[in-house]
């Protein structure tokens, strides 16, 4: 997908809105669990509820490959099936890979051409030659870890390095390597002041924002700071909408969770 | 596997060899491509022929998990025919992951519990909470990039913070996380100039090595200044012993490398 179909999705959509498919078999309703393929059966429910108010889908690679075989088939029956239903949909392999360039290549061919997802975060700690086999492919997208929301982000990527910080450093340095136009970044929304930090150094990029609900960041101050004149922002919600019930309505309201989010967001685009 | 264990065997093969299993289905001997699963049997003959030489095999999971499914079983089938066949090696997932706490759980359930590998690298940028569910289980191994062997490990991990470099300070910092005894450590051998800056920051851990042979480092220079009274060194050779022959001799061949850096290894050992 290019970035103008993405954004022109958004405003179609008055949704910058991705939903985490982070699918753990003991959070999913009981009913579910008689299916062959239990995650794929409920990611289809919450696909078919959500499609018209998100832009966006991120399954995070770790809770299909906890279940070994079964879940990367799921995990590809899941991409399947968003691809060939809702193609207007921008898909994202959440998978922080990141490895020396022969192996980076081969990472790349799984998600974006295989499986053929429109983007993958990828970890920077490796350098250069670690991500750009990831950027070779066009109008495909490679999502950067720049500042993340955990604790741990304090550990190293606030750390100081020749008078700025490393995610600062990592995110000016990205913008030199060979395709770099296809990079978006990870900015976690636990951390709203930094956006307008990272907006001199990179004004155009998308950012992908994690963070919002469960983990504590505010949606109207990260879009405060964080918003640029093609939005440029995904915000992702993962267990807010996709665990908002556990019942036979477990559907409903995590379409009315993300229905609010939607709102919140139409308010936004509106005002500003 | 404890790693008294692992020492043990170092010391009874005269060996600190890792072979790396990245097996790439267009360099593997044509006759192979007629079987069901040709990775898998590439592999058994890899094994069958160099168990005694080695004391640790590493498969990449970029190179399997680029097949999709069908390289999620070779994976399979490999593990699971080490762990049975032959007990003894230590086994290392080279999948560089890390992800926040509760994802980073679900990765390490797959590689450590499920897939029972003894060893996963992970990537360190994400800090301590994408660490610590890694070295949360005994007599596992966590084994954490600290200098990279590519040319891109300049980019991040040589910067100054607060006057020392940054793998440097990764490296003392993640001595302050909970089970770090379970961490070992990346350090390519083509830097072996910093593995004594690095011996001084850990002594007693356990360094793995990529970097020799293919990529330029010299094996007699990185024990020079990276061995310990323990040995420390997990030395890893992936190219170099399984590809050195395509043909239906390809087995032998392998052995053959594997010997000459085996033999190598016995002499250093023996003059120390």
């Amino acid at each position: 997908m290019t970035t103008q179909h993405l954004i022109q999705q958004i405003h179609q959509k008055q949704s910058f809105l991705c939903v985490g498919l982070d699918v753990d078999l003991t959070k999913i309703p009981e009913h579910l669990l008689q299916y062959e393929d239990p995650i794929f059966e409920f990611n289809k429910r919450i696909i078919d509820v959500t499609h018209d108010l998100a832009v966006s889908y991120k399954p995070n690679t770790a809770f299909y490959e906890a279940y070994g075989i079964k879940g990367w088939k799921s995990l590809e029956k899941t991409i399947r099936y968003i691809n060939e239903k809702y193609p207007d949909i921008f898909t994202i392999a959440d998978a922080k890979r990141g490895d020396i360039g022969n192996t980076s290549s081969m990472y790349a061919k799984a998600f974006l051409e295989d499986l053929d997802f429109d983007s993958v975060t990828v970890a920077p700690y490796m350098g250069k030659d670690s991500v750009e086999p990831f950027l070779a492919f066009e109008n495909k997208h490679t999502i950067m870890l720049a500042l993340t929301s955990n604790e741990g982000a304090f550990d190293f990527q606030t750390l100081e390095v020749n008078g700025e910080e490393l995610y600062k450093k990592v995110i000016a340095t990205s913008k030199t390597w060979k395709n770099s136009q296809n990079l978006m970044y990870v900015v976690g929304a636990t951390k709203a002041e930094y956006f307008s930090e990272i907006r001199k150094i990179i004004p155009d990029s998308f950012l992908l924002v994690p963070g919002v609900g469960a983990q504590g960041g505010s949606l109207s101050e990260v879009c405060c700071y964080g918003m640029n004149t093609n939005v440029g922002l995904l915000i992702n919600s993962s267990r807010g909408i996709i665990y908002a019930a556990s019942g036979m309505d477990f559907a409903e309201k995590a379409r009315a969770e993300a229905l609010k989010i939607q709102q919140e967001m139409q308010r936004i685009l509106a005002n500003r």
